[in-house]
């Protein structure tokens, strides 16, 4: 005959299919031999042959129930329906994939009016068995009887106002009675009959319920969305309830086997004494620390502290636990993987593999790599509350407190009296670098995660919120206002930049710090990984930083950057405005030895290691001043004075920065547009790499310059520019006297260059995927202004799964990195790719970087380590062997 | 033994391999009868012979050679070395492949101090017979002996400047002869040896330096670069030189065999009696018309009719033919197909049709379809000089005189006065659009091909040219300046939407006209033609214009060009300054008649053809009034008016702007990113089109609308705003109790759209490539910066062949519409595509969207005859069965 039904031990964690996902796991604890309430399930099968039936229970299968019933009650010598020595039991579905809209639980499953009373006995406390057999009628009316929650609960309201009381608590053993009979009374009238009495009768109507609500509305849109199959059926778990509030040998409590803080390994937990799980979340009573029961109950201690070992031993994990103990025996409720803290995914993950309960592997895929901002970021202590008085885009990561101050020299100042200062900005613009840099952070009200403020403090490794468009900020006033709440010069703030938010005051922070585990777990992650990680470095101080973080090289130098710095900036401008050549090249001899020594220093830091330098990127005009403001203070002289020399002056300027300006900047005249139009930019920016590798080579340095020419989309472009490199190249070498070697490669950042990768790969030692210019050309989004304007509703929406310049989007940009790298390799096999947008830093986009190929991932010094980890689980999770726990 | 000599009538135009493109032609021309002057060919396989002798001309090729120029003497009752009658012939290479680098021509060979005294007094012109002589020293010694040309130009200027003359035709005979010792004496001081005066020795030298040429290196490289094969060899031609200048019985002209201005046929072409070829180029005598040659030498005349019918009847096209006449003796220099006007072409392509010469196929692919733009719009005639004063970007083809205004106010007021004036401006907004519909055409100094001027203009078939930045206006004065010249309001220019020209005063111009023949014509390329063609039109006077031109639909109707005009862009800026959604329906609720109606005006002039319309694309921000100018403003009265509430509108005014205002317009908030953020406002605009469509279907109308979603990027933007317009339409089917079919589509002109066409074409009834934007995305090309800024120069560069946005790059966004069409039928086999972008109006694009597999394509309705004709010849030139002419 057909097995319909399974005792908890006679199942295991494998048998998902015909138990569930629930009754497969309850299965596997019992088992292994913990002390699990006892119970058993209906199959899946059944539910099959439930609706084979016409929706009716097979004999077979409530002959089967009925045995199995008939153990349990053997095993907890209870008794369904047993007014002296009661069984009550929970009912909840279990289908092989977790589906919301399914029936979840019955619980206290055979009360009636008679057991109720052996309950209020045997726990000595009848205000909980009266509350107990009102929640049971009222959560069996509802899901086996279909009567609307709505009139339960506006009896009890009504109750409650009656009684003059504020809250249920107030309730006693009397008043729950008479709820009672209220909540008949309403099934009565709802029904036409009363409320079942019979403990098997409410028995089966609870399968039945289970079973139909396989096929109710809800449960049926939701398989159709998630493809799950109709004919999986559901299964249902029948099992026994256990009370901790039987009297001074009961309690209930919950442990982490580790501690979830910091990784310590010892219990970490807390329970009460006569009490229901109810008691410890309400918070009444206090509970005690774990480690008390050893003195209190050292059997069930004892116990309880073995279950934990083997609790572990058996999932491999620390274990996060419900525990409950009735008359002295232990009963494990609930086990599952503990949350934690980065810090102790890290303790934990490095301790198991030295015990040798897990192997190097698993400890690699056991830390989150998003976690570990929290380790390499300044950050707020959690344990304080915080105010939010505002909140922006999380443009760059870490926390600050300091004085609100709205002008960069005024920042300047206060930095070099030492004070600590936020810089407020409605933007900020190349001319408020100094002041940036003299700041503990910024904050701005506009402009998105590439603006410029942005991309500034990220460079920088400083916190950083953007966009922050409730604060309306009164320059002139020195003050900003959010809503009601005026924040004048001078008030302190703290601002932390990985959630966007403001606070008003000062907040404790938790310095970082790189623990040896955490070296160590870093080790292990190279030693697998198969995909390099490189660093976006602009200059020799982050060059530093990310080789400290493990970088393997730098994969962007943003030489724009280099330009941006306050004392050259009026040389850039010179450059720019050059009406000749002449003029223009006397600007750029300036810059050269400028940005050589930047060079020389980045050479220097990475020791060796590959530099990837990208060639200027962006539109000249955004190194000039800005167009409103000129226009602003020009009709101001216009009329003030009209015949004044400065206003001639200013008049030519903003002549110029119209000539510039550009109605899509991000599509417009940059990249190696620049380099085509004014290779003379290029060729200063070249010299300077080549005369500092040169001189690096001179002291016997080794130096591995990779020159990487940006926003390529036709291969005569890249054509063109390397021409210029070489020639450049053996220019300085005739020069110098000095051999140096070094490659040029380009950045595929527009559709076309990917699309047309095999054309390109002719002219280039190496593509890097810019990814943050490929996801705003492949969707045709603006960053700037998508993220202010509609991608935050999208995201609500669910149009977008992610933030597309956060996860890398595989479908669509992803398809064209694919064949990016197919194409090149086609025709370079041996081509060497990687990626430089800020999906180098994200753990999902890394994994994919991993299956498409690519020879590294390059992201900012401080997500170099989250990449190294990434980039090992991609490759343990990836191997062909697919990896098994040992 | 192995043939290596050919006389040109052993020949044919098939042997071009033995032969070489040259040897070939010639010898078909004599093979068909046509007096060509008598000669022979060395083939390429002499020059391989050649080769393997170790550069040796073999003495069986050499035999051959004396043996076929005995032939060409008996022919041409001339010896090579006479006295008395001397043969000159004209020496050229003649590879399989045209191949610049090699030999080219050695004209006269034969002349040495004897014969030029021969063909002096044959011609009875001795200065002639000294030029040549020298020409032939000339020619001969840089080519054959290696002497620079230099020494020889140097010579010559020399003895100018001693005689005290301009120019040589001062030179005398006897200066001439002069020049002619002084060439033998550079000669002897280059070789060490006396020029070769043996005619025997002078041919096999310059036989000898064809075949050398073949390996020089810039052959070489040629043939590298174009992967010719280096065996292929080179023949040579030796042809008998012929003379018009031999007294009254010779002659030279060039005539077309039909009229290359009209069409008609009948001889047309002029001629010289007693002159060479250089004496009708240098216009010193007067040309007499062909027509006369009939009376001055009937029987000549009568031949070269003959000659000319013959010519059409092999080569079934017209011919442009070069002639001398010898002492009475017709000979054809050279013939080929004569160059014509459109309109020429088009009756020549008829009338050959009528006259059995060529088949309808044959005719199609005569009438070149970019010709086609001169008949469709007014043009300047060509026949009057054009004094350009400047240029800038042809944005809308045409041309137009009239008085300058600088003011759309003004244009209007001239308008109604019914004066022709072209509106000059820096750039328009939509507040200008009353004074573009008054003005002859619209000049602006900013703005691309895309701006709002180049826009609106197209779309009313106004000419109209942009980004002419030499152009320096000022508006307060009234005047614009070019470098020095001023032109003042109401100063008459004339302007050329076509090239972009602007020039000053009147000039005649030539109205547009479709004739009988090119009605005619199109009706053959409709039958041929496999793929559809649309219109793109806005207003239903667009839409009748398109229909009247033949389009079968209108393939993208623009909505937002309805929001543009002056009556409603007020109420266009209420919805979008609408501060709650009440304001904003209101707004809206105004604009749905408006909307309604000009869709009922489409509808109606399509006759039940399918209008798709495109649901509003612009951002917002680009109907409100230009923020610079509102700061201007904002600025004076905060100086000048501070308490005014005039400022306080204002300074609100400027903060929406603000608010809205986009780093990158073409990448923000627009397209079907407005129907997700503001649904209200596609709702409207769907409504609009259904209570029109209702509204004639009452009147027992046909409409096929076709709803377009713009800008789609991810199928769930799709499927949202699929989901608005069908319970919009079933809303308007039940209030309206009409029923009315239609489809809902997008377009696909983002990269991820294309890349992820299988999953869009899930909600899709068709796709519409929107190649101008998918052209600006792919290539990271903003469209309005790039032409301004460094379009040109790539272009110039040769870093791209042609500008993406006129020709359709096939390589990087062609493969992008290629990958929408697979996926998107392979998701619906049958998913409608069409194309509209201005590809559709451009014939190698829609050459491409035939192969592609395309349905239709759609352009201005002034390039519907173009986009008609090209498209049957991309038929023909595909279709399968290999077109061959009759």
């Amino acid at each position: 005959m057909e097995k319909y039904v399974y005792l908890f031990h006679e199942g295991n964690s494998e048998m998902k299919e015909i138990l569930g996902g629930k009754g497969a796991n309850l299965a596997e604890m019992t088992r292994i031999g913990l002390p699990v309430p006892y119970g058993f399930t209906i199959s899946t099968k059944a539910c099959n042959a439930y609706y084979e039936e016409n929706k009716s229970i097979p004999a077979s299968v409530e002959a089967q129930v009925l045995e199995a019933l008939n153990v349990l009650e053997q095993k907890m010598n209870k008794k369904l329906g047993s007014a002296e020595n009661p069984l009550l039991v929970s009912v909840r579905s279990g289908a092989v994939f977790s589906m919301p809209g399914m029936m979840d639980t019955i619980l206290n499953l055979g009360m009636n009016d008679e057991t109720v009373e052996g309950v209020a006995r045997l726990t000595n406390n009848d205000r909980f068995a009266y509350d107990s057999y009102r929640r049971f009628i009222q959560m069996f009316s509802n899901v086996v009887l279909n009567i609307d929650v709505y009139y339960f609960e506006q009896f009890l309201e009504e109750t409650r106002e009656k009684k003059g009381y504020q809250a249920d608590p107030e309730m006693t053993a009397e008043d729950w009675q008479e709820v009672i009979t209220g909540y008949k009374e309403i099934v009565r009238k709802h029904t036409r009959k009363d409320f079942p009495q019979e403990p098997m009768e409410q028995l089966f109507l609870a399968i039945n319920a289970v079973f139909d609500s396989w096929n109710n509305q809800r449960a049926i849109v939701y398989r159709r969305l998630n493809k799950i199959p109709d004919h999986l059926g559901t299964a249902v778990n029948i099992q026994s309830m256990v009370f901790g509030n039987m009297g001074n040998d009961s309690g209930t409590g919950v442990a982490f086997t580790r501690n979830p803080s910091t990784g310590e390994n010892k219990l970490y937990g807390e329970y009460l004494i006569n009490a229901q799980g109810e008691d410890v979340v309400a918070g009444i009573r206090t509970p005690q620390p774990i480690a008390t029961l050893k003195e209190e109950m050292p059997e069930v201690f004892q116990q309880f502290s073995e279950t934990c070992h083997r609790l572990e031993q058996h999932y491999q994990d620390m274990q996060d636990i419900e525990f409950t103990v009735e008359r002295g025996k232990l009963f494990i409720l609930q086990t599952r993987t503990g949350k934690r803290t980065a810090a102790a995914a890290i303790q934990i993950a490095v301790d198991m593999v030295e015990e040798g309960i897990i192997d190097k592997k698993t400890a690699l895929l056991r830390v989150d790599p998003d976690q570990l901002n929290q380790l390499l970021h300044r950050r707020i202590d959690d344990s304080y509350p915080r105010n939010q008085l505002a909140k922006g885009l999380p443009a760059s990561p870490g926390a600050a407190t300091g004085s609100v101050v709205f002008d960069a020299d005024e920042a300047e100042e206060c930095g070099k009296d030492g004070r600590k200062v936020i810089l407020v900005r409605p933007e900020t613009t190349p001319d408020d670098i100094h002041g940036i840099i003299a700041a503990q952070a910024v904050v701005t009200s506009r402009g998105g995660m590439t603006s410029h403020a942005a991309v500034v403090a990220r460079g920088m490794g400083k916190a950083c919120i953007c966009g922050c468009d409730s604060l309306k900020i009164d320059i002139k006033a020195k003050q900003f206002t959010v809503g009601d709440k005026v924040v004048k010069y001078g008030d302190i703030i703290t601002i932390d930049g990985s959630t966007g938010e403001i606070m008003l005051g000062e907040i404790p922070m938790i310095e970082p710090a790189l623990s040896d585990e955490f070296q160590l777990l870093l080790s292990w992650a190279d030693q697998e990984r198969k995909i390099g990680v490189r660093a976006n470095a602009d200059n020799p101080e982050d060059a530093r930083k990310a080789f400290e973080f493990g970088a393997g090289g730098v994969g962007l130098c943003r030489t724009e950057h280099m330009f941006m710095d306050s004392k050259r900036i009026p040389i850039v401008q010179k450059m720019i405005l050059a009406d000749n050549y002449e003029d223009r090249m006397e600007a750029l001899n300036q810059l050269l030895p400028m940005q050589q020594g930047d060079f020389e220093g980045i050479f220097e830091a990475m020791e060796g290691n590959p530099v990837t330098i990208r060639l200027l990127d962006p539109p000249l005009h955004e190194f000039l001043p800005d167009k409103e403001e000129l226009l602003v203070e020009v009709t101001k002289l216009q009329m003030n004075a009209p015949f004044s020399s400065e206003l001639k002056i200013k008049e030519s300027l903003l002549k110029k920065v119209r000539q510039l300006d550009e109605f899509n900047p991000m599509l417009g005249h940059r990249g190696c547009r620049l380099g085509m139009i004014y290779p003379e930019i290029y060729e200063m920016q070249v010299k300077a790499i080549f005369y500092a590798a040169a001189n690096l080579a001179d002291k016997g340095m080794a130096v591995k310059p990779e020159i990487m020419i940006p926003l390529v989309g036709h291969v005569n472009e890249l054509r063109k520019m390397r021409k210029l490199v070489i020639e450049t190249g053996e220019m300085v070498m005739n020069q110098t006297g000095k051999e140096f070697s070094y490659t040029v490669g380009t950045m595929i950042e527009i559709p076309r260059a990917a699309l047309t990768a095999d054309l390109i790969a002719e002219e280039a030692d190496f593509f890097s995927f810019g990814t943050n210019d490929l996801t705003q050309t492949t969707f045709g989004f603006s960053r700037d202004d998508a993220e202010g304007k509609f991608l935050q509703s999208y995201i609500e929406q669910k149009v977008l799964p992610e933030n597309p310049f956060a996860v890398l989007d595989q479908n669509g940009v992803g398809m064209l990195v694919e064949m990016g790298v197919k194409l090149g390799r086609q025709t370079k096999p041996g081509l060497k790719t990687g990626i430089c947008g800020e999906h180098g830093g994200e753990k999902s986009s890394i994994e994919f970087c991993y299956k498409t190929g690519l020879d590294y991932v390059s992201c900012s010094p401080y997500r170099v380590p989250l990449a190294r980890l990434a980039a090992a689980q991609a490759t343990i999770r990836n191997t062909k062997e697919a990896y098994t726990t040992a």
